[in-house]
Parts: C-alpha cells; structure tokens; sequence
C-alpha cells in the first residue's frame, strides 16, 4: 500500500507565514505524522511539494505504478490549474483533496475548484488534522482501514 | 461530550433510494455506528432526520446546551437554506457539514452552499465514512480524539 | 392504478384569492373532478395539498409503494425547491407537473422550475383542466388511457 | 371549428430520427390521428410543416380567418425566433405550444422560449400523445371540448 | 382594529443571540410593548413567531377577516420564500416589512428581497424601535394614528 | 439614384394588426408615400418585404449595382440575424435601420440590435414616418437632399 | 439638536407631478411640518433641496458640526451617486434614507441603492409619512425621542 | 409653437474636438440652423448647452409651460443620469433624443441609455442632420410639419 | 464515397466581398478544386450553397442515404441556428465545421458555435485552404485518404 | 511647461476626513509641496477642486491652450462620469490618473474606472506621494524630468 | 524550412491514458510521423513537450530565428495561459492550435482559448491527424505545400 | 536597504520585442537604470527574471529576509496566478506592482489583477519609467526618499 502526498505552492512556509490562519504546524510537522500513521497501517507514504504546477503535473503522473492513492493540496493551483485537473483525471488513483483553512470562508475566487471534480471527495477545514483525515479516509477507500 | 447529528430532507431514504449513487447503507445503521464510536470515545451522540426546514432550525436551537458540537448533513436545504445557516450561526457550536457525494461532480446549482461559511469545515464524497470522518474531526475539536 | 395529486403551498385559496388570474373553481371541486375521472378509467385518485415544503416532500416519499404516478403542482416551491426534486427522483415514479397558469407570461422568476427535471412532463396554462389533462397524459403512461 | 398543426423544422423526419430519443411514430400517423379526433369532434384539423421559419411566419399570418386556434412544435425555432412570436401574437388567436420531450431534461439552451409568451398554454414532455392533449385542450378553449 | 404581528425563523431567540448585532431586548419584550402601544391606541395587536415557512403562510392566510394589517419581519424567508410573497399578495390586506438590522450592511444575499413588493413598505435598521415604526406606520394606513 | 426599401417578417400586416401598436397605415401606403418623395427628389425607391430571413439576405446581396443605398426595417431579425449583418457589410453601401416603435419601451430582448452596427444610423419612435425621416437621412448622406 | 433635511433632484416638484404617484403635499409642506414636529421636540429641522449631485454633496459635508443628524431622500441619486455615498461616510453623522414610495414596486434600477451602505436605516413606501417616521426614528436614535 | 434644444456636456466643444469623430460643424452652427428650419415652419427654437447634470435638469423642468416639445442630446449623461429621466417624465412633454454618432458602434457602455425610455423616440448616427432630423419629427408630432 | 459541401449564407459574394477579410477566391473556384480532389480520391463532392435556414437544414436531411459525410461552413448560421444542429445531429453522418476566418480574433458573439458539437471537429482560420483541409480530414475519416 | 493639477468630489475634506484611510496631509499642503516642485522644475502649476461634475468637465475643457498636461485624481467621478471621460480624450493632453489609496484593496466597485483609458498612466495606493510621482512622470512626458 | 511543434501537459502520457478518449497512438509515434511528413517535403520537424506552462514559454521565445512556424496543442493552458499567448504574438511567427478532441463536446471550460487570438487558425476534432493536418496547414502557409 | 525587483514571464524579451508596444530599452538596461539609482540613494537593487510562475513563486519566498522591499512586474501572471498573490501576502513585504503599458486600454482580460490587492499600490503606463516610479515610491515607504 503505497499513497503519495502532494503539496502545492507556498505550503513549503506552513507553520512560519500568518500563524493566526494556518497554524504553527510545519510541513515536516506533517510529514512525519503522516508517514508515522501510514506506517501504522501498513501503508509507505511520501510527500513532495512544489511551487511549480508542472512539476507537480509530473509528480501525479510518475504515481501511476508507483502510489495506490493520492492526497493532495493543490493550494493556489485549486483555482487555475486545468493541467492538474487534467493529471489526476490521467492516472485515474483515487485522490482527496485537502485544504487547511474552509475555502467558504475566504474570497470568492477560492470557492471555486477546478480539481475537486477529479477526486472523489474533498476535506476542508481542519487544519493540520484535514490531511490525516484524509489518509484514513484514503485508506478505508483501499480496504486498508486505519 | 455531546455530539448531535442533523440529517436534511430525504436522508430518511437511505439505503434504499437510489444505491447506485449513495450505496446501500441504511440511515439506522449510519446512526448506529456513529453512536458506536462515540460510546467508545465517551461521546453521547444523538441524531435526528427531518424533511421540514423548520424543524430543523429548531433543532439546531435547542442544541445550545445540550449538545457540544453538530454534525450536519443538510442535503437539499444546503443550497436553499438561510433559516439554517443564521441557526448554526445563532447557537455558536462548533458544526461540520457533510455530504455523501462529491457535489463537484454533480449538477452546477449543488456547488453552492449556503450553510457551510457556518460551519468550521466540509467532508464530502466518502459516502457513509463521511459522516464517520467527521465525527472524528469534531471529537478532535473538542479535544476527545477517537 | 392508484394516482397521488400533490398541491403545494396557498392553493388551498383556489377559487377565492385573485378570481381574475386563478379563475373560481375551489381545490375541493378539482379534486371531485379529478376523483370522478379517475373512477370512470378505473384508477383511484388521492388529493392531498400543504402549505409546509417538508410535509410535501414526506407526501412524495409515501407514495413508493402506495401510488403508481404523481400529478403535482409545486406552486411556489417550484422556484425553490430542491429537496421535492430530490424526493421526486427519489421515488422513481412517473410524475407530471402541472401550473393553472402560463408561467411565461408573469414574472421572470416564475421562467426557472427546478422540479420540472425530475418529472415526465409538464402542462400548464389551462387552469383547472391543466389538472385533467395531465391526469389523462399519466393515465396514457400507466398504460389506462382515459 | 378549424384547428391549424404546425410542426417546425426536422419534424419531417419524424419516426425515423433517433428513435430512442422520439420514438417511431411519423409525423404522417400524428396528423392522421389528429384529423382522426378532430373529425370526432366536429373539427376539421389542418396540418403544416416547414425547415424555413418565414414560412411558418407567412403560414401563422394566413390563420387568421381560415382556422380558429393553432397547436404549434416550433421545434429548434422556439429557442431563436422572434418572427414567429411576433406572428402569433398578431394573429391573435389561440395557439398552443407543444413539445414531444420534457426541455428540461435536455440541453440548457432549449430552456428558453421565445415563442411560449405568445401562447395560451404549453404542454412538453409526451412524445406524439402531446399533440392529442394539445389538441383536446384547444377544443375545451374554443368550447368544444372532445 | 386588528394588528397581525408575525416573526420568522431564529428571531425566538432574540436577545439571546448575537447581542452585538441585535440586542439584548427579547421577543416577548417587544411583543408586549406592540401590545401596549396597540392598545393606547385602541388597536388589538397580536404576535406569532415560527421557524416554518409553510406555518407563517398559514398564519399570513387566517388573517383574512381576522386582522386589519399585518406586521411582518420574515427573517432568513425575506431572500427565499416566495410562498410568503405568494400568501401576502392572496389576503390583499395591508402590510409592512420590519427588520431590525439595516440588510445593506450585510451578506450580499441579504439585499434581495421576494417578500417586500408584496408589502406597503420596508422599515429596517431600529432594532427592536423597527417594530414600533412599523406599528406606528400600519395604524397611519389604517387611519387610526397612534 | 436608386434606394431599396427592406421590410422584414410580418411586417406585411401592417395595418391590420395591433393598431393601437403599429397604427392604421399598410404597408402599401408606407411603399407609395416613398416613392412618391423620391421621385420629387429625383430617386427611384423600389421596396420588398419577406418573410424569410434567407430572402432578405439575398436581396440586400441584389442590391450592389443596382441601388445607392438602403432603409432597411429587419423588425424580428433585428434580434437574431448575423447574417444580414453580414450581408449589409459586404454590400458596402449606406443602410438606415428603420423601427415603428421606440424598442426601449418594449420587451428587454428588443433592445439589441445585430444589424444596427451595419449600418449608418438607427431612427426608431416615429411609426410611417420612421421611414419618411430615414429616407431622407439617406438622400442627405447621398448628396440629394429632399 | 439640529437635523437637517436633505431632498435630491426633482423633488422641488412634489405636489404637481404625477399626484397619482406622489400625492399632492407640496415640498414647502413637508418642510413645515417636520420644522412644527421637530420644535415641539426641541430640534432645529433645516431643509434643502438641489437638483445638483455636487451641491448636495457640499451640503453634507458642511453638515459636520452645524447639525447632529441628517435625513436625506437622494431621489435619483440613490442609484447613481458615489460621490454621495462618500460625503455621508465621511461626515460621519447618522443618517436616514427616505423614498415616498415603495422602490421595491418600481422599475428594477430603482432597487439598488448606492446610498444606504451609509445610513442607519431607509424607510420608504409611506408617501410624505416617510419624512416624519425618519425624524422620528433619527430623534430616538439621539436620545431624543417625540 | 415652441421647442427646445438641450446639449449636454461637451458638446459645446462641437466643430473643434475630434473632427474626424464628429465632423466640424460648430454646436452655434447647429443651433442656428435649428432656428432658421423652426423659423421657417412657424416655431420658436431655443437652445441650450451645459456641462453641469442639475442645470440640465433645471432646464427641463423649465420646459413646462414654455415649450411645446424637447430635443435633447444628453452625451454622456445618456449613460448615468436617472435626473434627467425623471425630469423629462416630470414635465410629460413629447422628447427625441438626439446622437450624433452611432452608438452601436462605439464602446460598450453607450448602448444603454437611461433617457430613451422617456422620449418618443431616437435618432442616432448622422452628424448635426440628426439634429433636423429630430427637430423635422417633433414638428410632426405637434401637428406642424415641415 | 460521396461527401457533400455546404455553404451558408452570402458565401456565394465569396472573392468579391471583403477581399481583404476572405481572399479572393471565389465559391465556384472552391468547389472546382473540391470536386478535383475528391475526384483524386475516388470521391464524388457535391457542393451546395443557401442563404435561406431552412432550405440547409433539408439539405442535410436529404444527406442521409446519399452521401457518406459532411463538410459545413455555417457562416453566419453557426451562431444562431439550433435548426442546423438538430439536422446534423438528425442525420448522424460524420461532418467537419469549417470557417474561412480564425473566429476567434473577430467579433465576442462569433466565438460561440451552436453546430459545432453535432460535428466531428473545426478547421478554421486558413481562407480557401480550410475546405480542402476538412475535405482530407474526412475522407480519412471514411477509410479514403488522400 | 504648465501643469493642471484637478481633484474630484471630497478631497477637499483631505486631511481633516477618515484620516487612518487617507492620511492628515491637507489638499493645500498637497497642492503647495507641487507647485514648489514644479517651480524647481520650472513648470506652472495650477490646481483646482470641485465637488460638481460639469465642473470639472468645464475646468478640463479650459486647459486646452493653457496647459500641456493634466494630473487629475477624479476621486468619485471615476467610476460614474462618461462626461469626464469624453472630456479627457476631447482636449488631447496627456493625463495621468492619481488615486491616494490602492483601489485594489477596497470595494468591489471602485475597480473599474471610467475616465482611465483617457490617460497615458495610473498612479495610485502611495497616499499624498501618489500626486508628486504623477507629476514627475508628466513632467518626464514632457521632456522635463525633475 | 523549420517548423516547431509543441505539445503542452499531459500530452507526454498519450496512447496510454484513456484511450477511448485519445487514442492509442503515442507522442513518439506523432512525433516521427511529423518528421516524415516534413521531411518529405522539405522541412525539418523539431518536437517539445513540456508539464511546465514557463519551459512552454521559452520554447516558443527560442523559436524566432530557428523556425519558420509552430504547431502548438497547449492542452490545459488553452483555457489558462496569458503568458503563452504573449509569447505567441511577441515571436511573431505563424502558429496554428491543435487540439486532439473536439472542445465543443467537452466541459464548457473547455471552450474558451486564450491562445487562438494569437494563432492564424485552428484544428480541432480529429486525433493525432489534427497534427498532420497542422503541418500540412503551415506548410502551405510557408508556401512549402506538401 | 535592498530591493528586489521581479519580472514576469516574456519580459527578458524587452527592448526586442513589439517596439511600437514596448520600446527599445532592453531589460538589462532597465536593471542597470535601477541599480544605479539605488546605489544613489543607498540601497542594493538585485533583480530576477522567469518565464516559469512557481520560480518567482519561490523567489519571492526568499525576499524574506533578504530584501526590504519589492517591485514586481508580473506581466500575463498579473491574470492569473493565486500563487504569486499567496507568496506577496506571506512574505509580508511591501510590494509596487508595475505594468508598462496602460492595461486600461488593452484586452478586457487584462483589465483584472489577482495581484495588485497583495501590494501597497500600482504604478502603470510609463514604459521603462514605470519602474523607476516605483523604485521612488518604495524608498519612500521605506523611509529613503530619492
């Protein structure tokens, strides 16, 4: 059981930038929680993250044969990106999208999602805890049960 | 530790409406198992379905002392509702919305909400385990992780 | 045969509020009307009209199993009503919407139906015989033509 | 008592064009049908169809004194014709509107009528038995009802 | 002389709830003090509050014959109930649309208004003194000046 | 100096239909009082009306080498003809769009016009005399005034 | 306690245009009695009137430290004026807006209001009655009620 | 007989400003020749310009009693000013607006204009003629024709 | 292997009109070269030029059971006639929208394409070239390529 | 070298007026720190401010012949004046558009402005200092950098 | 003679992902048929794909001086890419837009190119031959006809 | 005192690209221009370029710390990227946001900046000069005035 972990722009800053919005958490913070959890499930999980949306394009692509599953924030790119739409549609693994803070709370423009129609469901507004809410939801998904 | 559980219009249905699209999984048997996990976290968890709008902002109401936080699938009324959106906004209890399905992959008038700049965040897509999610993110708001 | 007639809110007025627009012909004699023609084609018709948008979405969720088609006149919840859309599908039963009026040509708003897709058909613009007609149209679809 | 049919563009191909979507009745057997109940009825029913919209025009325009009411499938014209509207409200006589599908189970832009304004009723959604419920509702209009 | 006076969803909790935006006066305060001004000006002054669309109709029906004007503050159904549009323009008595915070300043969605074009006019912006204008104002009409 | 006079869908009528609208002058009237002014200017005014917006095209195509210019009333195909837009460029030759009525009085879809950009100038208010001032606008701009 | 009274463009008008819409109490009127009504409660009323936006403009800023609250009817400048809008933001008194009649009922662009963001509260629909419950209301608001 | 000619704003730049845009007639130039073409058929012909909204309105509002009839180009307060509509239905008489250029033809926001709904009438596109050609149509409408 | 070509209207001004915008190539020299193509490729090209709506659309009905594919340059019907696509649809042969000009450097309204999706794909922005193109394309469709 | 320095409706109140937003510099304190710049750079520079639209339009108009360039912070008049506009683009002089905040940052309807496309260039969110960059940057159109 | 085709992301996946949408053919297989082509009729065909929208932008910048035109299928950045159209119409060569599948039949994002405008024309519909049919386009634009 | 100056995508093409749009003045000369004021005024000015929008992403990451201030052209991302936007609002610098042309009279698209609310102000439509504007302007925010 393998699951990639994919963060989008500026997500490298967590736990250093706007605290009062995001938390003091750091990505690695997370990282390491996730794998620790994943471990315990009997699942390998690996993070990357990216400020470029091609490479992060290249990065679900590569998870074809090489993951099982993916949980992804695509940040920014939630609001621009058809090549991420695009990506995840391609490999066709199971994908959750994750947002720190809830999107309905914030401007306009962030209440629309161009790659939530190719997940299968979206957790927003947990902080930090949205992505292990989402590991085990992706893990129920592959019969692996956390 | 008092979690209430609020199922919209139609919710009644469940498991046997449709399965292609919500599955197979009876109400009963989600509420069942939500009071299951709560009995094992040392949560009380109470849940009620109505079709009437109404009655629903009346319970949402009366859960200001006597419910610590909600759980909240509004179905139909999550597009149309004002009267439960000032409700959840009136009591001040931390709540989660719910949906079964990934709304993004629906028709366009469903990727509105009305209720969900109420709530604290939103868990869709994972039908059943939706709700199993969140009960487990709002027991990790109140400091009772599952 | 049995057939569910469903009014929804104010047209319990019929026949006293604003004669010029909705004509004289009180509910109880549509109805009769109904009822009547439903008797002579063999086929038991049911009447059942609230003002509450929930106890009309309950009505439609009896019908499974106690009626074989639906005749419905959402009235206001035409415009608004995403949960009797939702029962609608639900349900699975042939339904024909009906208005006394021609909605085009009043105020623009009346132009949107958001239950119009979860039925067969719609008549309007006939007053009260938009009523039989469409009884007649469902008796066709039942296989009991009038 | 003379009642006007006219079908609009691609109805000739009534019967033989995607069957799945019109089913296999020809525009020839609903004419026959409807002379058939009009005959009955002791009206006599004329019908006309043309690709060109300044025909229809000119045909509604010709109405007036040789047909007392007008059934009409303006077909793809009821979505960009305001000749035709314009025709029918200069003749002044009742027409009303029919469609053998339910619009609003089709593509968005058949949601709009321009041409139902200028009519008494509408009645969509029925396959050919819409023209014969068109029918019988102009009879009751003109006081002959079948 | 007969004063209706209805309150629309969560305004039971008044001055309970959100006292920053709506004060600390209750519901039974104001209607105590409607009923006393009525009554030095010799007008009966009856209040009813509900969290169900379709019971306010109701309520709005039954004063037909037993109230001379009506009092109204829809609360979350002044942006959605066009049932209470509806049921205002049947009784054809005089009314008035009462809110206690100015709509301007608020969420975008509060500046639209289906209830209003079926009343004599909109006070908003007193708190609780809204009610009392609009009292003042309905007996002005009523020809009975306080 | 030859102009061509257009007349597009229904407006045959004239006269006969909503006078109250349209007023009591044909069609053939409104053809001889211009061609009577043209010939006290020393222009041949030749006019045509259908109601086929096909026809129309190809007689504004006619036009280039036998007229200098052209009034053209498209009424209905004011609002939905590019191709008479587009013909009315090709011709290259001065076009006055003509209308008996104030369209800013009328229904919204009235209001635009696809030709309008095609030609020189719009006179619209005036009923038969619409035509009379845009004849002469037209021999102005041709040199010839009346 | 000063107030002073504001009347936008064509309101020097009242009493002679269009009774049927505005009545027949003249301008001069109103001024008089809120003057009679505001000395009975101890307040200086001043009135103005301009057709102006500038000079109305000019009036209220010159407002700060001559009067302690401002009723103002900006006429058609509610629809269209920033300038206004900003001049009553900046004065920073409490302002009412007032309409003799009910914009609700009136055409589309008369329901958007440029100005109200920066008043207090609007009352309108009650003809020049519209004028004394604004006093009345800004007086309460002073701590000055009559 | 009388009619007035209103200018609004920048139109007494006429003649100097941007010839090849509006031709190098003079607004004195226009105004004179008004004057004569009124002479001649037996009508007073008075102009006016002003850069200033209120003026104009005054202006209008003078008409009453002092003029038969108005021509008005109200440049770009065509766009922006509810003031001057409300003054021409105020004053009640018959009004053509007046465009020098095409407005169909320039940018986006000319095409709406405020003031047309209040005239008789447009004409738009022909230099200073479309001032004669106004002043021809309003002579008309009184009984007066050139 | 038949194909058939369709010209909407005034293509037949092709190379007279606007040399500038369409080259000047004429329609006969385009359907010579056509013909000779086809000819090459053992394939009978028809050609088939309309300005009138109707007479394209019972030009496409008449395809079926006559020729194997479509090559259709709407022209100004593209953006306006569901006629058309009915038609393309109705006859279910493979067809190739084609324009002369890159739409999408031209005016906002020729950026939609109402025909387009009843085709198999567009070529556009190449002048004469654009036929010949979509005639390759086709033929490779139907197994004969060029 | 003689500079025209214009400011809109309001700015008169600069400095006394919401200073947390714009600052405690005065109008003449602004206008006194330019016209020393410009001396230094040997330009004239004159300022004036008007709360009245046609005002400003007159004042614009004048500069032709008296001025070679124009700095001008039209404040409200930005987004509602096509008089200010037209004005701008009839003199002819370069024109830089001031704005003491950054509009980005406020309300959604100050981000479009009217008077803009007059102007080479846009200044603004740099407070008083807004002005002094302006006029350097006219200056260096000019040929007369500071 | 150079040509230079640039595939954008995603595109490195085909023949492999979803091929009921796109086929079976690969890139590499596209890629040779291109060089073959070209080579035969004298042109050398250069390929580049790339996930990253900035590498995309700097191909085509490297391509003014090293190729004579470009075949481009930006894929996602067809609806998302200002700086690939600046970059388009900054090199200033002939470019053409090629898209596997016809648009028109997919998402309605999908419809919108913001790269077309800076292209001659486009080639929509037909899979991997929308290549061929490109090159062959160029090279006829190239005066290189193959 | 340093200073990062950013620019964006198709910028390190200046000076060759669309001189009649852009100028002559090549990038590098730009930076030495600023690099040179800066030492004047006591600041190091370091600037950086890419076509590829997550490595200004990254680049702006890096100003924390490193820089006191920044000056970004994001030239198309200006349209398109959230990501730029998150990156200016996390590092919490001040930021002038440059254009050299006046967008206000450029494509619409071009009119909308997802930028400009994360930076202090915006300096446009001065070519090169822009930059040195807002090289001025930020000295001046930080307390260096030029």
């Amino acid at each position: 059981m393998r699951v990639l972990v994919l963060h989008g722009p500026n997500l490298n800053l967590l736990g250093t930038r706007e605290p009062h919005l995001y938390g003091t958490t750091t990505l690695a913070e997370i990282d390491a929680e996730l794998a620790e959890r994943g471990r315990r499930a009997g699942a390998a999980v690996e993070s990357y993250q990216s400020n470029v949306e091609g490479e992060l394009v290249t990065r679900v692509q590569k998870a074809r044969g090489t993951a099982d599953g993916i949980v992804i924030n695509p940040a920014a790119y939630t609001h621009t990106s058809v090549a991420l739409r695009d990506a995840l549609e391609a490999v066709a693994l199971p994908a959750i999208e994750v947002h720190l803070t809830n999107l309905h709370r914030r401007e306009p423009f962030r209440r629309e999602s161009l790659t939530a129609p190719a997940c299968v469901g979206t957790i927003m507004g947990f902080g930090a805890r949205s992505y292990t809410l989402a590991l085990e939801a992706l893990l129920g998904i592959l019969g692996k049960p956390a």
